[in-house]
């Protein structure tokens, strides 16, 4: 999210279905690795090469291979025609500026999601895309880098917790998505408490450094809308799809996701509300401390300009200044200063500007 | 409503159908009252365990168990397994940050809504999540804790008021839906109040708290409008579903209640631009005042730095000043600093500042 | 209009269908008056009794009942006997916060649209809700109090002017709606005119006044709205509706006041535009004066604190200072004077200050 | 286009289908002109009365009879009479302050658009309702005034270029709503060039005036968008109606027209988008002038205040005052006052002020 | 890009269907050339006349016939005759100010996009209109000028990268659509590079040319979405489009694009809510630095007004001042007016100005 835009210029004048890399560089090696599993059995497998997949693939048993990389488009390429991808759904999975999208190809489900991660000591969430292929009985999933937010799933998988292990691919599908959807929960939790920081900051102690702030979360909002927003589609239309491979028990799970991925993106709507509030809030409050700050130049100056006029006027070296000369000249003269002053002051309480 | 978003950290990685109580902590055990009834029938009994509930499941009266109180997991779980919900459904109501919706399950319709209220002596409305099961001789309720706004629809039933004990549980639902609605409509009176009492404020006396009075009321109202919005679909839902369990009767009544929703939500859009507007008219305010302290300030300088010029001219001490000789020369130097101040008095005039 | 939101506080817990008079307090009498009409034959009776309109309802003739007031409830509970209206129907017409909305019932229609009228020498317009029931032959019309807009159909009606008196209840309903929107044309110039004389005033003489009359009229606007935004549905659902009770003829007239009241909607829209412009603009003048203000100020400022820092120099009481002693020394200083005042003419003359 | 609403009051209370004119007062006669052409032959006859019209009714070549002048209502009448017009129909012809429309009625169209034209000498465009009727064989169009955008289209018939001869009254009807639609563009370009001329005005020598420029752009593109808005809806109806008046070539034109509408109508918002940043750019200049303003003041009162201080202490009448007899008491006084400009001045370098 | 609209004056009045050249002038001529392959063979021809493209014409194999320059208005007629396309299409092909659109004709489809191209040098983007017409075994491009996107795909064809060569005329019309709206991606990179610039400088360096820079930005943001807007629908309509003329594996790949051409509309609507908010952060950083400006004025003032008036008072000349005869007289005032400037000091540090 450092960046507006991830490039695509390297792809630039490639025929469709060419497949580069479109995401960070990344040296390390791409990591495979397989779970395979069904209500009776449970085989998990890490750092395989595609070779030791292929297996897998006839097996009745549930398989889900996950992918840790994307930069050695090899082995995405082998896999892809191991498991018979299209060529647009191998060009889509190494390009990861992708908007969220579900395709329905002949015998699989193609699904793009982003993956928005909190990861602790940084300050913005960190955003990913997985790619999901869901076929009969396997599931693919594409990550840009290691590290993830599945591990739960993993540790069901393994202790059979759930119902994980009586269902199909979709179900685990589901379970994938699920997981991203909660994950955006806790990043919403940290953006809405620093909100409620910078709420404070402004109302108590607006700095300059407030603004930039505030622009910051706005920019991160629209950038992190625009990752959301089509995932309630994507969602939507995976519990809609007519296809014999999401079962109807999985479509009933996909409308509840389908509830929290809307109030994600409600929240988000209702961040940028508070959020663009609070610049105008911070406009006005600066404003009325201009306002203050003047009132007090005000004062000072309208006060104390007339006194600096009478003593001027007698400190006039003319010749013939009558006052001059009077027993009670000074004493007079002050006089005249002070009940200057005084209603100067007066006419300012009654402003109540003091 | 004091935390922009509730938790559902304790919630990440369950598997789903896993029951977690999202929600405010609660120590007062969890308490379930029955109200049985039928047009010629009526008994009522408090704080029964689930086993006194079980029996009423099979009768032909109508059954509204209401349970006070999410946090004793065992307990609604009993409860489902005696009416056959499903996982989701009971996840959905110990969680309490649900976004309201309907849904149809084979033999219930599942209904999560906001319950607001505004307590006597607290500033903002409480807002607290209402679960229901709608089943064909029964209705489940579930509230985050004791005190709701149903009151008045247990006299009704005690009393025979009304139709309600002749018509069936959907007749019961459409009762509690209405209920709430209706309390939407006393705390947006009280919120109406509370808008008008500032807009008089920013006009009369604008002080620098009204900032941040404006942007409390406003975000009040975004969290509101997240609440109540959703609540129109579910209402249409309910008018619209084809399922048994709605009868002809109480879809007419739903389409009522559903303008009310709706009207609900138009208000509070018309208070949320009327707040909005006074921001502006705010801040323009504030520009309107310092503009006219720089008129003071502007006036009384403008006036009096000539004539203290003209003291200073006189005050020299050069040797050689022939005015500090003549006879009427301090009468002159006053001639000349009245008439400088009478032309920039009479400027002011002309520019209507004075 | 003089308030937010109407209090429904008084029907808080009361069975649907129970009649509570939520609107304004009003203790004159409730009217009726019957008009009774067929292409050859017209009768019209005032102040009658609920058992004097009773025998109409049988005829073949069209039958118009008007009821001015809503407060007696036994009146209304009479009338609804007598015509077999829905309970819901009754308590929509006596409760007059109601969204504008059209329901169609087994044997009627009913209708709830706002009559907007200018009452000469107020400067809101007033609000006041109007109910329809609209029969076979019958049209029942519920207004809150005495005095509306409909003596020009009355006096269609006895003069058999136009195809009033050959067209059905269908077509007298029409008309009155027909006359309702007419009038809201009426209220729409008022406020144009006031808009107008706002845009002048603010342009030419921009007194702090002018923002309460922005944000009235703005507010205005947002309530106006509110109250007429539903109505092009009711209209619209009207000039579509599958009911025997509307014919063709009609529904093509209706499809007329529909596009007028398309036209009114999108005047408000308009309006509204126009008036928040109105609010950006008047900031911007003042931040225009201020800006003015602050030239004036730096101008006099500026030219005359370097003059009055020489004429402190030359004050100055030390012993030694040649220059007090040179022949020509005051008018060297004065030079040194003039030429400053003169360069910072000059430097605002080149800022285009002067 | 110099008022906000025209006045509908002279219309109130009359029955619907009364003919009333409501636009400008005319004293002009009426006009009315018929060209009558197939593709063999052409006539053409100027001020001719109704009764002249009538043959042409019945000939098989297409008659296009142009009315300029509304005011006449017997004439429309007579016409109506003479074509079968609804009554509805006659009304909205001479009402003039109509919502664009298309209506589908027995034998005819009837269209009602708006003619915006760019008259050379005025400032805002002039807009004039235009109305027509499209029957099979003939079109009648009625304008308000004399003077119109349509002579190239007269001239095409009058010489036989292009297609129109060969085509039907609809084809006829495309050809006028065509001209229509060029105009737009036109009285787009005027009002483009003139938003280019205040965006240079407003970033470079932004004057009070500019405001005012603004906000009527503003105001005269809100009211342009109303009166072409429904336009889209109207050419979108004529390509998509079922009618047999409407040939399927016909249609295929009114599509291309469609574009431009649609065209001119994302115009009209992209105009509305770039005038309202430009006042938010006009805000922002003043404040940065101000700013400035602030700036020069600041240095100049900065530097000189300690100075005149300094002054101010060595002008002291103290007897006892040991600096004003050092023989270098004078030069070190000014070299107090030189150094502390100096440090003024450097602070003012550091904050990049000068 | 650097007009707000383009002319259409010199079409104005003519006849639908003919033929005038709306765009910039261009006096280069027309270039012809044709690119012939089938998966078999491949054939290349530059600067061909019109007469040498019709033989390709009947061949079996696929002819890309492009054509850069429309002002020669006798070869888009010629090319219009011998491919049979409607008036129409050449009307719309030579005027190049077209809405984006799709129309499906007869025998071939109709597409016009917008070319968007970052030039090397130059600031702005450039916006060129492209109109294909894709019949059965041929593609008819049509471009405003010398200079394309399409390199890459020539290079395919030639090299028979890809599937290109095997698939037929709307596959290579996909091809085209794809570069283009790859490029639109490359604008927004130079885009969102110059947006985060613009951000960096608003921030650390607000300097009033940054205001035209926003400003500038936002129109082109205005302009470039009212471009590419309408893309989306045009290429969801040949996806969806039933026309044998598109194949079923094409399809497959235009809904691709469309999530391409979806993702760069988002991301314009992202770009404009940030560039929004940008204004509104410098006018906020602007009332900042005025704040602080006072602030320095008004501390200086404060100080020094007071002392000033001190040394004004024991300046004065009167004859009875008994404090300058005293011996600490000079020594008092001094602490005088230090213990002055020290309470403004410290009430200053208080405020945290200091």
């Amino acid at each position: 999210m450092s960046e507006l835009m991830e490039s695509r210029a390297r792809k630039l004048g490639l025929p469709p279905g060419t497949l580069v890399h479109l995401g960070s560089d990344n040296t390390d090696p791409v990591k495979l690795s397989i779970i395979d599993y069904s209500s009776t059995q449970f085989e998990e497998r890490h750092s395989v090469s595609v070779d030791e997949c292929l297996p897998f693939k006839d097996r009745p048993s549930i398989t889900w291979i996950n992918v840790d990389g994307l930069h050695q488009l090899e082995i995405i390429e082998k896999l892809g025609k191991a498991f018979n991808l299209h060529p647009l759904t191998l060009e889509d999975i190494v390009s990861t500026s992708q908007r969220p999208k579900i395709e329905e190809l002949d015998s699989y489900l193609f699904i793009v999601v982003k993956m928005v991660r909190q990861i602790p000591g940084e300050n913005d969430p960190r955003v990913e895309q997985v790619s999901m292929v869901v076929g009969s009985n396997f599931v693919l999933s594409f990550q840009e880098a290691v590290g993830d937010v599945f591990d739960p799933i993993r540790d069901r998988l393994r202790n059979s917790k759930g119902r994980i292990r009586e269902n199909g691919a979709d179900y685990l599908a589901y379970c994938l998505i699920d997981m991203l959807v909660d994950h955006y929960y806790v990043v919403l939790e940290t953006l809405g408490d620093r909100i409620e920081e910078m709420e404070d900051e402004v109302i108590n102690n607006p700095s300059p450094q407030a603004i930039a702030e505030i622009h910051d979360m706005r920019r991160e909002l629209i950038l992190l809308r625009k990752s959301i927003w089509p995932l309630r589609e994507v969602i939507a239309a995976m519990a809609r799809i007519e296809s014999d491979l999401i079962s109807e028990t999985t479509r009933l799970y996909m409308r509840d996701v389908y509830d929290h991925a809307v109030q994600v993106v409600e929240t988000i709507e209702a961040f940028r509300d508070i959020v663009s509030g609070m610049l105008e809030m911070y406009l006005t409050t600066i404003s009325n401390k201009t306002n203050e700050v003047m009132k007090i130049l005000t004062i000072m100056a309208t006060i104390f300009i007339p006194l600096t006029f009478i003593a001027g006027v007698y400190g006039l070296n003319f010749q013939h200044m009558p006052e001059l000369h009077w027993k009670w000249g000074y004493a007079l003269a002050w006089a005249a200063m002070l009940s200057v002053a005084g209603v100067m002051i007066a006419y300012f309480r009654r402003k109540k500007w003091l």
